[in-house]
């Protein structure tokens, strides 16, 4: 530290009021010395100048976000981790840093809540053009400001009187282009052969080709004969990811006509728009997650998804869909893992949501989501591994139930596949050739009939 | 292209119905071969499972992205541009794709537009782990659903009355921390100066120490009072930044107060919410850039700003603030100008933005803005240069105007200083030392009299 100037935006945390701020955890690669660069990321991130002209006051003590940890991981790279617009003019450090931000310079509000701790001051302090948000951790005091979720949990599993498995989810294919009486049979089947949610694909939105008022009466008829026939509940979660300002409208008719659950693309729509949503909806919110990817996959640049995950928990998503395990979906195991954690540990007043671990699933994936989760508090969301079954979507979603039954009896599930038709089929189907390449595309399988879903089918499609 | 069965998935653009379909431009790093990758990469952002199981049916003509041209820019690569999360197994392949995708699959909602062409399918498509999304292009028939800006640059030339000069904008600085009345003073100084336009820093919220009532009603007056006394307009551009759900409520405190003009970071409230505020403002909206480098930056993975500029501009900002030239924002000087093109290429119905490029300016780079931008059309804003100024922020505002007086009369800026007090004290304060590393920060400025702004200064503060 050349300068005592900037020790202002250094902090004990033992000297901070735990109530009164969010604490960070970043990676940084900058040039030059980096505790300079930590105390420059504090300041852009808070008050920048933190005085006026002329005046002898001092706006750090309240404003300041300040260092609370700073550890250099590597000191002397010849390059950053990524080309980001320029080369080093000197040693790449690469760092962690802890940061206090005080959560009183902007309130309990979404927007102002990232423009502070991923905004401009983030990724554009002086000297750190590689910059990744790790993490978050919100005080009890400033969660209490946040509705979270209405349901989670607890509240979604009585909601289908559920308690001791994972709750199967399943996204009604084709997914685009089918009208609303076609997409209805396909949501009944598949019901009726043993899912409990059937889904609106994320992409599918309130067209003329498919308007939500119509697929929602028809669906939401569907779901009660189901009901009836099963004697079990069943939810219809419909897509109702459209312009913040129809969403409450959209929310309204289609609970009306039946839909009871509700699911929304939370990047697209905002988290802000969930929140506004959440406050008024009567039926629990399922998060999908586009347009989190673009910033979340690279190790050192970006937002972690675990911090999304938070987020999306706290605006209030009863149930977060996220990309699962496996190579497939480009996240590493243990990150899913702590997106899973992420929805499930506590967090204040917030209520947990239920993680949805989603990529390419059929009745085959089933074990190795279970295993990786540790607990049967998840969501299972196969597509094609549903409703491209062979022998179609009332097998499909037996084929799952069938699975289920086998890891929950401590049976292998091939052996139990011998004595289930379903299964077996969703075997020869759905199991990559055991040669095949991990995600490389495979050009043999027409769309209708697909073998390899592994291979070919994107997140929970 | 081993199966016939995605051929589906191409198409010859002189077949298809050129108001049907939005065009997207990517890039996109493959292990395999490059045309299947293209067509299974259609296929997961429209229909991807394009037939129900057992039926003769086929939605991919209506339905079906398609590749319209695919070029291999290089095939024998041995690693992905990033490593994102696994090692190639086989050769990788640098591609360009050209996408013609329907846009009657999602409608003209900007969510579900994000969703389809930046979603799951962009960014989860088997086999490209690296993508990213370089140009979208619209037909006039998708945009002519969309309002635009209500102002555009000749509505906000006109509220101002200025036709042949840049606008003047200046962040009132300090950002955070300071009660309404100091910040007000400040705003009436630099518009006595000669600013056009005095701002809120996109951190500034509404919060108890600064709440937006009383600060719009200050700085409200202190425009009127500023009017009067130089006789042209003047404008406070007040930061609404909120929950989706109080933006409209800020909207008319802020305006009934005398705010005139009214920011809102993009990207964290959501564009939508930024829509839903447009179909309701009365005065001009501007936009923040706060979280779109985290998804934009490296240059093989991602979104292009210039996507985001034009969606920006599609969702009705009148005035677009954005990282500008200089090694300091980590964009370059050509993307800097595609993004100030993006704002003001003819779009069909849609106003053009006002670009403005910001990036810890003062007098002494305004020469290097215009002269980048090409013409007058583009916003100029100071945060320290105008508010760190040594003699303060009626000087510092002086100091700009004294600098555009010799840019306009073909006069050296720094042979204009010599006879011009507050030009030659921004010189001396804000000039980086000629031996001084392009943007490491520098110890030695304490926060208040920096002199080195080029170095330590975050966009536009």
């Amino acid at each position: 530290m050349k300068n005592a100037e900037w020790s202002g935006f250094f902090a004990d945390a033992k000297t901070l009021d735990p109530d009164a701020y969010i604490t960070l955890d970043y990676s940084f690669e900058c040039v030059g010395a980096p505790d300079l660069a930590a105390a420059h990321f504090c300041a852009e991130q808070s008050t920048a100048q933190w005085r006026r002209v002329g005046l002898d006051e001092d706006l750090r003590p309240r404003f300041g976000a300040r260092v609370l940890d700073l550890e250099v991981v590597d000191s002397g790279r010849t390059a950053f981790s990524y080309d980001a617009g320029r080369r080093p003019d000197g040693p790449v450090s690469a760092c962690r840093v802890r940061v206090a931000h005080p959560h009183g310079n902007f309130g309990p509000r979404i927007p102002n809540l990232l423009s502070a701790v991923c905004g401009e001051g983030t990724f554009f302090a002086p000297g750190i053009p590689v910059v990744k948000l790790l993490d978050i951790h919100f005080p009890d005091a400033y969660l209490a400001a946040f509705e979270g979720p209405r349901f989670g949990v607890q509240g979604f599993r009585e909601l289908l009187d559920i308690y001791d498995r994972p709750i199967f989810f399943g996204v009604i294919k084709p997914n685009i282009g089918l009208p609303p009486e076609a997409f209805s049979d396909l949501g009944l089947e598949s019901w009726l052969g043993g899912l409990d949610v059937a889904k609106d694909d994320e992409m599918l939105a309130d067209t003329p080709w498919c308007p939500l008022a119509q697929r929602s009466a028809l669906l939401g008829a569907a779901r009660q004969r189901a009901e009836s026939e099963t004697g079990v509940p069943k939810m219809y979660l419909a897509n109702i990811t459209d312009e913040v300002d129809r969403m409450v409208e959209l929310h309204d008719l289609a609970v009306a006509n039946g839909a009871n659950a509700l699911l929304v693309n939370a990047m697209p729509v905002g988290l802000s728009g969930v929140r506004m949503l959440r406050r008024h909806a009567r039926v629990p919110l399922i998060a999908h997650f586009p347009f989190i990817a673009p910033f979340s996959r690279l190790e050192h640049f970006g937002i972690h998804t675990r911090v999304f995950t938070k987020l999306q928990r706290l605006a209030g998503f009863d149930v977060i869909i996220m990309p699962g395990f496996g190579e497939r979906m480009h996240t590493s195991d243990d990150e899913v893992r702590e997106n899973v954690n992420a929805c499930l540990a506590p967090m204040g007043p917030i209520k947990p949501s239920l993680p949805v671990p989603g990529g390419s699933d059929w009745a085959g994936t089933l074990k190795r989501v279970y295993d990786n989760v540790g607990s049967t508090d998840f969501g299972f969301v196969p597509g094609r591994g549903v409703f491209g079954h062979p022998m179609g979507p009332r097998a499909g979603a037996l084929s799952i139930r069938q699975a289920w039954d086998a890891i929950a009896a401590g049976v292998d599930v091939d052996a139990h596949a011998q004595h289930h038709a379903e299964l077996s089929a969703a075997i020869r189907a759905f199991r990559p050739p055991a040669d095949a390449p991990a995600v490389a595309p495979s050009a043999d399988n027409p769309a209708g009939e697909n073998r390899t879903g592994e291979n070919r089918t994107g997140g929970e499609r």
